[in-house]
């Protein structure tokens, strides 16, 4: 009797303690910290889409608080190169990076997941992976090790399979292509026998011009028409079943994040959900009318052949067994990732396939 | 020449006025206020996915702030009955209020564009047309007629098209159907020759079971399961083509938004959008299991026969041409809204499209 009487005064005391506790930060905002933090970015600012992304999540943070946390946001290059941006922010070069975490692949093919992975979710799907999935808890655990707090900010949607100058009938019109396509796609890709190319955006054009290569990824009718890509090649592929919902992600040196006011981890985490919606919207908007014009222009839209899909899907799968026996970490991401995957696929062919084939078939192509 | 020189000196002291104003807010910090608004929702705490937004809402505002802005949650009917939500938030009865707006056609049918109009935009195009495509703009000039400030706050993707007792496979055999259908939709079944019956929750399975009424349209599997329509009505038909993707929405007092710091509304803007992500990733995991489970018991999954759904969509195009000739407002966002969508068709008709037929034809129905 005693013993509980004891235990009933000493949750009144918590109870009052937790309102005291309450209060305190109303106390303490005059002592919340001003910070000028620097963002490395792995894109030029002409991407300027994904470069919007983190001018969004800097001009939000610093208006949920009042002006004291102020993000300097640096293009590719400026500070570091394009892909030495998880380095950086892993290594405190500077607190924040924005970055595609496919192009770390070198380091662990288990970066993928965080953004895209071939013949993976689409936009939606990656999504609810990593809001409601479970997917945002693998990813972190993954970043942890190299020192990174990272957040899902925006998406492209399924990208285009790329320019190409000669028409692509059959599997074996891939054989000996030579293709400007990297990281997981381009093994994908060297499996149907293309040959993989690495360039900078500075050398692909004059190589496609010349015929150096063949075809060459990009992005999407928006950033892609930039480029003046139509001008060098006529046909232009879709989809790109090795981006079907490619994820951009911020980073945030752990230690930083860690040290920061929950006030401001919450405006930052918010800010980047914004923009996280804003950045597919902006591409779902521009892209249409890009494709007009470079279909007014002369561009052939073209399907890749069911035979290439089939094939294509069939090595993705293969290699996913090879990196599942090789790397720890894609194998431990894989599984999960593969009854998601699943789970998604058969939802999604339910309502939402008939809804979308019904009204696409009955809209026509202007 | 002097004029000139007086125009700099001006421009420099603006320049420097904008300087003082940026420094401003972190000096302001502590004069922040404390707030405790109340939010009154048209949903039930059992609608937990659409309930658990303003939840998240509540909490990532609260957290931003610091503590100092509190939003306390009203379910359905605990301040207001759940179609009254708009008029309390109009009227100043509660600051804030959640609600889909199709709930208000009965005011003007354009509020529909702010929730979901039959054959319209699926999640991500509505998204799209709300955050890059101008219907954010269009949509709060018709609430601040309103005394209303509207944020979009989630969604559900394409819901089913409901639960009916006998098979479909003719428009004939919609004649005389007694359904549990209201707002816009329940004019386009009118169309078809259905009886729409508007009922409250409570009511809807008794009469079911009864056969008072034939069929029912409630939201997905996952909210479906929990009234057990499933041990009433054999056949579950999709997609619901009168709710593609119905966006909920938060609306604020419009002069209590206007009171709001800088602070505070971008603090809720933000975390409406990660509650915006949040809702549709919930339902896309959430419905997965939940139709697996209503598969398992013996329910029928359905597809509406494409006769069906042509002459559905004949009806809303008739219906859409009377409304114009009607109501105003609604003509003036049907003209650009109609434009949007069929530039968004023609856009994911192509990549998004062939992506998803292919993995979805390869993946199979477990």
């Amino acid at each position: 009797m005693e013993r509980r009487s004891f235990l009933k005064k000493a949750s009144v005391g918590l109870a009052a303690g937790a309102v005291a506790t309450v209060a305190a930060p109303v106390m303490a905002q005059s002592a919340l910290p001003s910070l000028k933090w620097k963002l490395a970015s792995s894109f030029p600012k002409s991407l300027d889409t994904l470069f919007n992304a983190i001018e969004t999540v800097a001009q939000h943070v610093k208006t949920a608080t009042g002006g004291r946390f102020e993000i300097q946001l640096f293009a590719a290059g400026e500070i570091v190169p394009s892909a030495a941006v998880l380095d950086a922010v892993k290594d405190g070069t500077v607190e924040m990076g924005q970055s595609a975490s496919y192009y770390y692949v070198g380091k662990d093919p288990a970066f993928a997941f965080d953004c895209a992975v071939p013949f993976g979710l689409n936009s939606r799907q990656q999504s609810a992976w990593m809001w409601s999935g479970g997917g945002l808890e693998l990813m972190r655990d993954l970043f942890k090790d190299y020192n990174i707090h990272n957040i899902p900010c925006g998406n492209t949607g399924v990208q285009m399979g790329g320019w190409f100058r000669k028409e692509i009938k059959t599997v074996a019109d891939m054989k000996g292509l030579k293709m400007r396509i990297a990281g997981i796609a381009g093994q994908v890709m060297g499996k149907l026998g293309v040959v993989g190319q690495q360039m900078g955006p500075a050398d692909i054009y004059p190589a496609l011009e010349k015929g150096t290569i063949d075809a060459v990824e990009w992005v999407g009718p928006y950033d892609d028409e930039k480029f003046g890509f139509n001008r060098v090649a006529k046909y232009y592929y879709y989809p790109g079943f090795w981006e079907a919902g490619p994820q951009l992600s911020i980073y945030i040196n752990l230690k930083k994040w860690n040290e920061l006011p929950k006030e401001y981890q919450q405006a930052l985490e918010d800010a980047c959900a914004f923009a996280h919606v804003q950045m597919q919207a902006d591409y779902d908007v521009k892209n249409v009318a890009a494709l007009r014009r470079l279909v007014a222009g002369g561009t052939k839209l073209k399907e890749f052949p069911k035979e290439v899909m089939v094939a294509a899907q069939a090595a993705t799968l293969q290699l996913y067994e090879e990196f599942s026996a090789k790397y720890p970490r894609f194998k431990k991401i894989y599984g999960p990732w593969k009854k998601f995957r699943d789970d998604e696929y058969l939802w999604f062919k339910v309502a939402e396939r008939a809804y979308d084939s019904f009204v696409f078939s009955q809209s026509s192509r202007r």
